[in-house]
Protein backbone atom coordinates (compact mmCIF):
# COMPACT_ATOMS: atom_id res chain seq x y z
CA UNK A 1 0.00 0.00 0.00
CA UNK A 2 1.39 3.49 -0.64
CA UNK A 3 1.91 6.12 1.74
CA UNK A 4 -0.63 8.89 1.67
CA UNK A 5 1.39 12.07 2.12
CA UNK A 6 -1.19 14.46 3.59
CA UNK A 7 -0.32 17.49 3.06
CA UNK A 8 -2.05 21.31 3.63
CA UNK A 9 -1.54 24.51 1.85
CA UNK A 10 -1.42 27.34 4.49
CA UNK A 11 -1.50 31.15 3.68
CA UNK A 12 -0.44 33.46 6.69
CA UNK A 13 -0.96 37.30 6.75
CA UNK A 14 2.46 38.90 8.12
CA UNK A 15 3.17 42.33 9.60
CA UNK A 16 6.57 43.13 10.85
CA UNK A 17 8.40 46.26 11.05
CA UNK A 18 10.80 46.85 8.04
CA UNK A 19 13.65 48.73 9.98
CA UNK A 20 15.43 45.65 11.59
CA UNK A 21 15.42 43.38 8.15
CA UNK A 22 17.53 43.64 5.14
CA UNK A 23 14.32 42.96 3.39
CA UNK A 24 12.04 40.10 2.82
CA UNK A 25 13.99 37.06 1.11
CA UNK A 26 16.26 35.22 2.78
CA UNK A 27 20.08 35.75 2.30
CA UNK A 28 22.91 34.14 4.17
CA UNK A 29 24.38 37.02 6.70
CA UNK A 30 22.04 38.77 6.76
CA UNK A 31 18.59 39.34 9.02
CA UNK A 32 15.47 39.15 6.58
CA UNK A 33 11.77 38.57 7.03
CA UNK A 34 11.70 35.31 4.92
CA UNK A 35 14.45 33.67 7.27
CA UNK A 36 12.53 34.26 10.65
CA UNK A 37 9.53 32.95 10.24
CA UNK A 38 10.76 29.71 8.81
CA UNK A 39 12.98 29.45 11.71
CA UNK A 40 9.86 29.76 13.70
CA UNK A 41 7.80 27.41 11.93
CA UNK A 42 10.77 25.01 12.11
CA UNK A 43 10.47 25.07 15.65
CA UNK A 44 7.29 24.79 15.94
CA UNK A 45 6.56 21.67 13.36
CA UNK A 46 9.60 20.13 14.13
CA UNK A 47 10.07 19.98 10.78
CA UNK A 48 12.16 22.31 7.62
CA UNK A 49 9.59 24.81 6.39
CA UNK A 50 9.92 26.79 3.57
CA UNK A 51 8.12 29.64 2.97
CA UNK A 52 6.48 31.33 -0.20
CA UNK A 53 6.12 35.08 0.38
CA UNK A 54 4.04 37.14 -2.20
CA UNK A 55 5.86 40.04 -2.38
CA UNK A 56 10.08 40.54 -1.88
CA UNK A 57 9.96 43.64 -0.01
CA UNK A 58 13.29 45.49 0.02
CA UNK A 59 15.47 46.26 3.58
CA UNK A 60 13.79 48.99 5.41
CA UNK A 61 10.04 48.05 3.76
CA UNK A 62 7.33 47.44 6.18
CA UNK A 63 3.95 45.64 5.59
CA UNK A 64 0.91 45.11 7.82
CA UNK A 65 -0.31 42.75 5.40
CA UNK A 66 2.62 40.72 3.58
CA UNK A 67 1.27 36.93 2.66
CA UNK A 68 3.09 33.56 2.38
CA UNK A 69 2.19 29.95 2.28
CA UNK A 70 3.86 27.00 3.17
CA UNK A 71 3.11 23.14 3.23
CA UNK A 72 1.67 22.42 6.89
CA UNK A 73 3.17 18.54 7.41
CA UNK A 74 2.27 19.18 10.95
CA UNK A 75 -0.66 17.88 13.08
CA UNK A 76 -1.46 21.49 14.07
CA UNK A 77 -4.73 23.24 13.47
CA UNK A 78 -4.42 25.95 10.57
CA UNK A 79 -6.47 28.56 13.07
CA UNK A 80 -3.78 27.92 15.62
CA UNK A 81 -0.58 28.85 13.70
CA UNK A 82 -0.77 32.92 14.70
CA UNK A 83 -0.74 32.44 18.27
CA UNK A 84 1.73 29.59 18.38
CA UNK A 85 3.77 30.69 16.13
CA UNK A 86 4.30 34.12 17.27
CA UNK A 87 5.15 32.70 20.19
CA UNK A 88 8.82 31.51 18.50
CA UNK A 89 9.11 34.85 16.67
CA UNK A 90 10.73 38.00 17.37
CA UNK A 91 8.38 40.81 18.19
CA UNK A 92 8.82 42.90 14.98
CA UNK A 93 6.90 40.60 13.00
CA UNK A 94 3.93 39.03 13.93
CA UNK A 95 1.72 36.93 12.05
CA UNK A 96 -1.92 37.88 12.16
CA UNK A 97 -3.89 35.73 10.00
CA UNK A 98 -3.75 32.10 8.72
CA UNK A 99 -6.07 30.09 6.73
CA UNK A 100 -6.22 26.90 4.44
CA UNK A 101 -5.82 27.72 0.51
CA UNK A 102 -6.33 25.06 -1.97
CA UNK A 103 -4.04 22.99 -4.03
CA UNK A 104 -1.98 25.26 -6.32
CA UNK A 105 -2.65 28.16 -4.78
CA UNK A 106 0.58 30.18 -4.81
CA UNK A 107 0.71 33.93 -2.26
CA UNK A 108 2.49 35.37 -4.92
CA UNK A 109 1.31 33.62 -8.26
CA UNK A 110 -2.55 34.05 -7.03
CA UNK A 111 -2.25 37.49 -5.73
CA UNK A 112 -5.20 39.37 -7.29
CA UNK A 113 -3.97 43.06 -6.36
CA UNK A 114 -1.48 45.08 -3.59
CA UNK A 115 -2.52 48.23 -2.11
CA UNK A 116 0.50 49.94 -0.70
CA UNK A 117 0.85 52.90 1.50
CA UNK A 118 3.31 55.45 1.44
CA UNK A 119 4.27 57.91 4.21
CA UNK A 120 5.81 61.59 4.09
CA UNK A 121 6.30 63.36 7.10
CA UNK A 122 6.37 67.16 5.66
CA UNK A 123 7.16 69.24 8.22
CA UNK A 124 10.40 71.12 9.11
CA UNK A 125 11.97 68.50 11.15
CA UNK A 126 12.41 64.16 10.70
CA UNK A 127 10.07 61.97 12.88
CA UNK A 128 11.97 60.74 16.03
CA UNK A 129 9.30 58.55 17.33
CA UNK A 130 7.80 57.46 13.35
CA UNK A 131 11.46 57.67 11.95
CA UNK A 132 10.88 54.19 10.72
CA UNK A 133 7.82 54.20 8.83
CA UNK A 134 8.17 57.73 7.06
CA UNK A 135 9.84 59.77 4.73
CA UNK A 136 10.90 63.20 6.10
CA UNK A 137 10.07 66.29 3.33
CA UNK A 138 10.93 69.45 4.88
CA UNK A 139 9.75 71.49 1.93
CA UNK A 140 5.97 72.04 2.39
CA UNK A 141 4.46 69.90 -0.29
CA UNK A 142 1.23 70.78 -2.54
CA UNK A 143 -1.43 67.53 -1.80
CA UNK A 144 -3.93 68.82 -4.41
CA UNK A 145 -1.38 68.51 -7.32
CA UNK A 146 0.02 65.90 -5.99
CA UNK A 147 -3.46 64.24 -6.23
CA UNK A 148 -4.18 65.98 -9.49
CA UNK A 149 -1.00 64.14 -10.75
CA UNK A 150 -1.23 60.71 -9.34
CA UNK A 151 -4.47 60.57 -11.41
CA UNK A 152 -2.73 59.89 -14.74
CA UNK A 153 -1.62 56.24 -13.71
CA UNK A 154 -5.12 55.04 -13.43
CA UNK A 155 -5.57 52.12 -15.54
CA UNK A 156 -3.82 49.56 -17.65
CA UNK A 157 -0.59 51.58 -19.09
CA UNK A 158 2.86 50.07 -20.01
CA UNK A 159 4.64 51.28 -16.56
CA UNK A 160 8.11 50.84 -18.33
CA UNK A 161 9.16 53.95 -16.80
CA UNK A 162 8.41 53.26 -13.38
CA UNK A 163 10.84 50.38 -12.65
CA UNK A 164 14.17 50.04 -11.25
CA UNK A 165 17.16 49.87 -13.61
CA UNK A 166 17.79 46.14 -14.26
CA UNK A 167 14.68 44.74 -13.53
CA UNK A 168 13.56 42.54 -16.43
CA UNK A 169 9.87 41.56 -15.79
CA UNK A 170 8.28 39.43 -18.59
CA UNK A 171 5.69 42.86 -19.38
CA UNK A 172 5.45 46.25 -18.02
CA UNK A 173 2.01 46.66 -18.45
CA UNK A 174 0.43 47.17 -15.30
CA UNK A 175 -3.50 47.69 -13.70
CA UNK A 176 -3.87 50.46 -11.69
CA UNK A 177 -7.27 50.33 -9.73
CA UNK A 178 -7.22 53.59 -7.37
CA UNK A 179 -4.44 56.03 -6.05
CA UNK A 180 -5.15 58.47 -3.56
CA UNK A 181 -2.84 61.32 -1.67
CA UNK A 182 -4.03 62.68 1.49
CA UNK A 183 -2.69 65.31 3.87
CA UNK A 184 -3.47 64.99 8.19
CA UNK A 185 -1.33 67.95 9.58
CA UNK A 186 2.32 67.50 8.75
CA UNK A 187 1.48 63.91 7.05
CA UNK A 188 1.02 63.35 3.73
CA UNK A 189 -0.16 59.75 2.66
CA UNK A 190 0.13 58.18 -0.66
CA UNK A 191 -2.33 55.09 -1.51
CA UNK A 192 -1.65 52.85 -4.47
CA UNK A 193 -3.64 49.78 -5.46
CA UNK A 194 -3.03 47.75 -8.60
CA UNK A 195 -2.85 44.26 -9.78
CA UNK A 196 0.74 44.21 -9.42
CA UNK A 197 3.90 46.50 -9.36
CA UNK A 198 7.15 46.44 -11.05
CA UNK A 199 10.30 46.45 -8.71
CA UNK A 200 10.40 50.15 -6.97
CA UNK A 201 7.30 51.21 -8.91
CA UNK A 202 5.50 52.81 -5.75
CA UNK A 203 9.11 54.25 -4.04
CA UNK A 204 9.56 55.80 -7.80
CA UNK A 205 6.05 57.17 -8.04
CA UNK A 206 6.18 58.46 -4.11
CA UNK A 207 9.37 60.20 -5.02
CA UNK A 208 7.84 62.06 -8.28
CA UNK A 209 4.94 63.14 -6.31
CA UNK A 210 6.92 64.59 -3.82
CA UNK A 211 9.03 66.70 -5.90
CA UNK A 212 5.62 67.56 -8.37
CA UNK A 213 4.20 68.41 -4.88
CA UNK A 214 7.23 71.02 -4.02
CA UNK A 215 6.73 72.32 -7.38
CA UNK A 216 10.33 70.97 -8.51
CA UNK A 217 8.75 68.47 -11.19
CA UNK A 218 5.87 69.51 -13.72
CA UNK A 219 2.80 67.52 -13.13
CA UNK A 220 2.67 66.17 -16.65
CA UNK A 221 6.26 64.10 -16.21
CA UNK A 222 3.92 60.93 -15.22
CA UNK A 223 1.94 61.18 -18.30
CA UNK A 224 5.54 61.60 -20.52
CA UNK A 225 6.87 58.62 -18.46
CA UNK A 226 3.91 56.79 -19.83
CA UNK A 227 4.23 57.94 -23.33
CA UNK A 228 8.13 57.38 -23.55
CA UNK A 229 8.69 54.58 -21.05
CA UNK A 230 11.96 56.79 -19.95
CA UNK A 231 12.78 56.64 -16.36
CA UNK A 232 14.86 59.89 -16.33
CA UNK A 233 11.87 62.33 -16.96
CA UNK A 234 10.80 61.04 -13.12
CA UNK A 235 12.19 62.00 -9.71
CA UNK A 236 13.84 59.66 -7.35
CA UNK A 237 13.43 56.92 -5.37
CA UNK A 238 11.92 58.14 -2.37
CA UNK A 239 13.42 56.12 0.95
CA UNK A 240 12.23 52.46 1.64
CA UNK A 241 11.45 53.68 5.42
CA UNK A 242 8.06 55.43 3.75
CA UNK A 243 6.90 52.46 2.18
CA UNK A 244 4.20 49.96 3.68
CA UNK A 245 2.90 46.75 1.65
CA UNK A 246 -0.49 47.27 3.60
CA UNK A 247 -2.97 44.30 1.58
CA UNK A 248 -2.78 41.87 -0.65
CA UNK A 249 -5.92 40.75 -2.45
CA UNK A 250 -6.48 36.70 -3.59
CA UNK A 251 -9.30 35.14 -4.79
CA UNK A 252 -10.17 31.76 -3.16
CA UNK A 253 -12.95 29.49 -3.96
CA UNK A 254 -14.46 32.13 -6.04
CA UNK A 255 -14.71 34.57 -2.90
CA UNK A 256 -12.59 37.48 -2.49
CA UNK A 257 -10.18 37.63 0.27
CA UNK A 258 -8.76 40.77 0.90
CA UNK A 259 -9.03 41.49 4.54
CA UNK A 260 -6.55 42.13 7.12
CA UNK A 261 -7.74 40.54 10.61
CA UNK B 1 33.40 98.17 35.29
CA UNK B 2 31.71 95.29 36.00
CA UNK B 3 31.80 92.66 33.34
CA UNK B 4 28.05 91.92 32.15
CA UNK B 5 27.10 87.97 31.92
CA UNK B 6 24.70 87.92 28.93
CA UNK B 7 22.09 84.65 29.38
CA UNK B 8 19.25 83.81 27.47
CA UNK B 9 16.82 81.47 28.73
CA UNK B 10 15.72 79.17 25.77
CA UNK B 11 13.06 76.58 25.94
CA UNK B 12 13.01 73.79 23.55
CA UNK B 13 10.62 71.26 22.54
CA UNK B 14 11.60 67.66 22.21
CA UNK B 15 10.41 64.82 20.37
CA UNK B 16 11.74 61.22 21.15
CA UNK B 17 11.05 57.34 20.63
CA UNK B 18 11.27 56.33 24.11
CA UNK B 19 12.38 52.69 23.65
CA UNK B 20 16.58 53.25 23.35
CA UNK B 21 15.99 55.06 26.27
CA UNK B 22 16.40 54.34 30.19
CA UNK B 23 14.32 57.32 30.48
CA UNK B 24 14.89 60.85 30.45
CA UNK B 25 17.25 61.51 33.44
CA UNK B 26 20.88 61.52 33.30
CA UNK B 27 22.05 58.74 34.71
CA UNK B 28 26.06 57.30 34.56
CA UNK B 29 26.37 54.05 32.43
CA UNK B 30 22.69 54.67 30.73
CA UNK B 31 21.65 56.24 26.98
CA UNK B 32 19.54 59.18 28.45
CA UNK B 33 17.62 61.48 26.55
CA UNK B 34 18.66 64.14 28.74
CA UNK B 35 22.64 63.37 28.56
CA UNK B 36 21.83 62.79 24.61
CA UNK B 37 20.11 66.63 24.27
CA UNK B 38 22.61 67.68 26.65
CA UNK B 39 25.83 66.50 24.67
CA UNK B 40 23.98 67.81 21.25
CA UNK B 41 23.81 71.19 22.85
CA UNK B 42 27.39 71.14 24.21
CA UNK B 43 28.68 69.89 20.81
CA UNK B 44 26.75 73.00 19.31
CA UNK B 45 27.20 76.09 21.28
CA UNK B 46 30.82 74.90 22.83
CA UNK B 47 30.00 75.38 26.22
CA UNK B 48 28.83 72.89 28.68
CA UNK B 49 25.28 72.86 29.30
CA UNK B 50 22.89 71.62 31.37
CA UNK B 51 19.07 71.43 30.36
CA UNK B 52 16.18 70.95 32.77
CA UNK B 53 13.52 68.70 31.67
CA UNK B 54 9.53 69.61 32.77
CA UNK B 55 9.54 65.26 33.24
CA UNK B 56 11.22 63.14 34.18
CA UNK B 57 9.81 60.06 31.66
CA UNK B 58 10.65 56.41 32.44
CA UNK B 59 13.04 54.32 30.15
CA UNK B 60 10.58 53.38 27.41
CA UNK B 61 7.95 56.57 27.88
CA UNK B 62 7.79 58.57 24.65
CA UNK B 63 7.09 61.82 23.96
CA UNK B 64 6.03 64.57 21.15
CA UNK B 65 5.93 67.48 23.36
CA UNK B 66 8.67 67.17 26.16
CA UNK B 67 9.76 70.87 27.29
CA UNK B 68 13.43 71.26 28.83
CA UNK B 69 15.35 75.29 29.01
CA UNK B 70 18.98 75.98 28.81
CA UNK B 71 21.19 79.05 29.24
CA UNK B 72 22.59 79.82 25.96
CA UNK B 73 25.81 81.45 26.55
CA UNK B 74 26.51 81.06 22.81
CA UNK B 75 25.56 83.48 19.95
CA UNK B 76 23.20 81.56 18.30
CA UNK B 77 20.03 83.09 17.77
CA UNK B 78 17.23 81.43 19.33
CA UNK B 79 14.99 80.12 16.35
CA UNK B 80 18.21 78.45 14.71
CA UNK B 81 18.69 75.66 17.60
CA UNK B 82 16.62 73.46 15.90
CA UNK B 83 18.14 72.94 12.80
CA UNK B 84 21.35 73.15 14.78
CA UNK B 85 21.14 70.59 17.50
CA UNK B 86 19.29 68.12 15.39
CA UNK B 87 22.31 67.47 13.34
CA UNK B 88 23.85 66.84 16.66
CA UNK B 89 21.52 64.43 17.82
CA UNK B 90 20.54 60.69 17.29
CA UNK B 91 17.40 60.01 14.84
CA UNK B 92 15.41 58.84 18.04
CA UNK B 93 15.23 62.54 19.27
CA UNK B 94 14.38 66.25 17.62
CA UNK B 95 14.24 69.12 18.83
CA UNK B 96 10.62 71.07 17.61
CA UNK B 97 10.87 74.07 18.78
CA UNK B 98 12.87 76.61 20.67
CA UNK B 99 11.46 80.14 21.84
CA UNK B 100 13.12 82.35 24.48
CA UNK B 101 11.24 82.53 27.93
CA UNK B 102 11.63 85.25 30.63
CA UNK B 103 14.15 85.27 33.68
CA UNK B 104 12.99 82.68 36.30
CA UNK B 105 11.13 80.91 34.07
CA UNK B 106 11.56 76.81 34.95
CA UNK B 107 10.56 73.99 32.38
CA UNK B 108 9.34 72.13 34.74
CA UNK B 109 8.66 74.62 38.08
CA UNK B 110 6.42 77.37 35.57
CA UNK B 111 4.19 74.30 33.74
CA UNK B 112 0.69 74.91 34.18
CA UNK B 113 -0.97 71.57 32.63
CA UNK B 114 0.01 68.49 30.96
CA UNK B 115 -1.54 65.91 28.19
CA UNK B 116 -0.23 62.66 28.49
CA UNK B 117 -1.50 59.67 25.74
CA UNK B 118 -2.17 55.71 26.24
CA UNK B 119 -2.33 53.85 23.41
CA UNK B 120 -3.76 49.88 23.85
CA UNK B 121 -3.54 47.61 20.80
CA UNK B 122 -6.62 45.87 21.76
CA UNK B 123 -6.06 42.66 19.12
CA UNK B 124 -5.65 39.25 19.26
CA UNK B 125 -1.87 39.86 18.45
CA UNK B 126 0.31 42.55 19.65
CA UNK B 127 1.03 45.13 16.86
CA UNK B 128 5.30 44.42 15.17
CA UNK B 129 5.25 48.11 13.75
CA UNK B 130 3.85 50.49 16.55
CA UNK B 131 5.50 47.95 19.33
CA UNK B 132 7.04 50.86 20.80
CA UNK B 133 4.21 53.25 21.02
CA UNK B 134 1.03 51.10 22.17
CA UNK B 135 0.57 48.61 25.12
CA UNK B 136 -1.06 44.95 23.94
CA UNK B 137 -4.23 43.84 25.54
CA UNK B 138 -5.52 40.79 23.35
CA UNK B 139 -8.76 40.41 25.55
CA UNK B 140 -11.90 42.82 24.01
CA UNK B 141 -12.09 46.21 25.89
CA UNK B 142 -15.74 48.26 26.54
CA UNK B 143 -14.30 51.56 25.49
CA UNK B 144 -17.74 53.13 26.52
CA UNK B 145 -17.24 51.36 30.11
CA UNK B 146 -13.79 52.90 30.30
CA UNK B 147 -14.56 55.99 29.26
CA UNK B 148 -17.85 56.47 31.79
CA UNK B 149 -15.07 55.49 34.73
CA UNK B 150 -12.60 57.92 33.39
CA UNK B 151 -15.00 60.37 34.37
CA UNK B 152 -14.81 60.11 37.43
CA UNK B 153 -11.54 61.17 37.74
CA UNK B 154 -12.30 64.90 36.44
CA UNK B 155 -12.20 67.71 38.70
CA UNK B 156 -9.69 68.35 41.45
CA UNK B 157 -8.89 65.13 44.27
CA UNK B 158 -6.06 63.57 46.34
CA UNK B 159 -4.66 61.18 44.28
CA UNK B 160 -2.81 59.31 46.87
CA UNK B 161 -3.91 56.10 45.73
CA UNK B 162 -2.91 56.86 42.17
CA UNK B 163 0.76 56.49 42.76
CA UNK B 164 3.43 54.35 42.63
CA UNK B 165 5.28 52.93 45.83
CA UNK B 166 8.22 54.97 47.15
CA UNK B 167 7.34 58.24 45.35
CA UNK B 168 6.94 61.66 48.67
CA UNK B 169 5.39 64.66 46.58
CA UNK B 170 4.43 67.55 48.89
CA UNK B 171 0.80 66.99 48.18
CA UNK B 172 -1.18 64.48 46.09
CA UNK B 173 -4.12 67.02 45.10
CA UNK B 174 -3.83 67.12 41.73
CA UNK B 175 -6.84 68.78 39.20
CA UNK B 176 -7.76 66.67 35.86
CA UNK B 177 -9.20 69.18 33.08
CA UNK B 178 -10.17 66.82 30.56
CA UNK B 179 -10.24 62.75 30.10
CA UNK B 180 -11.34 60.45 27.09
CA UNK B 181 -10.98 57.11 25.70
CA UNK B 182 -11.51 56.58 22.03
CA UNK B 183 -11.43 53.68 20.08
CA UNK B 184 -10.56 53.29 16.23
CA UNK B 185 -10.20 49.95 14.98
CA UNK B 186 -8.27 47.64 17.14
CA UNK B 187 -6.25 50.83 18.50
CA UNK B 188 -7.80 52.43 22.27
CA UNK B 189 -6.50 55.16 22.93
CA UNK B 190 -6.81 57.38 26.86
CA UNK B 191 -6.15 61.12 26.65
CA UNK B 192 -5.27 63.19 30.11
CA UNK B 193 -4.80 66.37 30.82
CA UNK B 194 -3.95 67.90 34.09
CA UNK B 195 -2.42 70.40 36.35
CA UNK B 196 0.41 67.93 37.11
CA UNK B 197 0.53 64.34 37.60
CA UNK B 198 2.13 62.04 40.30
CA UNK B 199 4.25 59.31 39.36
CA UNK B 200 3.13 56.73 37.31
CA UNK B 201 -0.14 58.04 37.91
CA UNK B 202 -1.01 57.59 34.29
CA UNK B 203 0.25 54.56 33.53
CA UNK B 204 -2.22 53.35 36.82
CA UNK B 205 -5.09 55.14 35.76
CA UNK B 206 -4.61 53.24 31.95
CA UNK B 207 -4.00 49.68 33.83
CA UNK B 208 -7.65 50.21 35.78
CA UNK B 209 -9.44 51.48 33.01
CA UNK B 210 -8.32 48.41 30.57
CA UNK B 211 -8.86 45.87 33.73
CA UNK B 212 -12.39 48.06 33.79
CA UNK B 213 -12.84 47.81 29.88
CA UNK B 214 -12.09 44.09 30.15
CA UNK B 215 -14.71 43.28 33.38
CA UNK B 216 -11.99 42.79 35.53
CA UNK B 217 -12.57 45.19 37.67
CA UNK B 218 -15.72 47.16 38.87
CA UNK B 219 -16.28 50.49 37.40
CA UNK B 220 -16.16 52.59 40.73
CA UNK B 221 -12.80 51.19 41.86
CA UNK B 222 -11.47 54.85 40.53
CA UNK B 223 -14.53 56.21 43.31
CA UNK B 224 -13.03 54.21 46.10
CA UNK B 225 -9.28 54.99 45.46
CA UNK B 226 -10.04 58.62 45.42
CA UNK B 227 -12.41 58.68 48.90
CA UNK B 228 -9.61 55.77 50.61
CA UNK B 229 -5.93 56.83 48.86
CA UNK B 230 -5.32 52.93 48.56
CA UNK B 231 -3.58 51.91 45.47
CA UNK B 232 -4.47 47.84 46.12
CA UNK B 233 -7.95 48.33 44.69
CA UNK B 234 -6.66 50.02 41.25
CA UNK B 235 -5.45 47.57 38.55
CA UNK B 236 -1.68 46.98 37.73
CA UNK B 237 0.23 50.15 36.10
CA UNK B 238 0.53 49.79 32.67
CA UNK B 239 3.54 49.19 30.38
CA UNK B 240 5.60 52.58 29.26
CA UNK B 241 5.24 51.34 25.75
CA UNK B 242 2.32 52.78 25.78
CA UNK B 243 2.48 56.23 27.10
CA UNK B 244 3.30 59.29 25.34
CA UNK B 245 3.75 62.72 26.75
CA UNK B 246 2.17 64.29 24.56
CA UNK B 247 1.88 68.07 25.22
CA UNK B 248 3.30 70.33 28.03
CA UNK B 249 0.94 74.17 28.79
CA UNK B 250 2.45 77.24 30.27
CA UNK B 251 1.37 80.81 30.49
CA UNK B 252 4.39 83.12 28.88
CA UNK B 253 4.09 87.02 29.01
CA UNK B 254 0.54 86.66 29.98
CA UNK B 255 -0.23 84.19 26.71
CA UNK B 256 -1.22 80.44 26.60
CA UNK B 257 1.91 78.73 25.27
CA UNK B 258 0.54 75.08 24.38
CA UNK B 259 0.73 74.45 20.55
CA UNK B 260 3.62 71.95 19.26
CA UNK B 261 4.93 73.22 16.47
Amino acid sequence: MEETFSERRVLLTIEYDGAGFSGWQRQAGYRTVQEEVERALTKLTGKPVTIWGASRTDAGVSAMGQRAHFFNESTIPTQRFPLAVNTFLPPDIRVRAARDVPDGFHARFSSRGKLYTYRIHNSSYACAIRRNSTAHIPVRMDEGKMLSAAQTILGTHDFHGFMAAGAVPKTTVRTIYDVNVTRAGEDVTLTVRGNAFLYNMVRILAGTLAAIGQGRLAPDVLQRALDTGDRLVLGVTAPASGLELTRIYYNIDGERYEENP
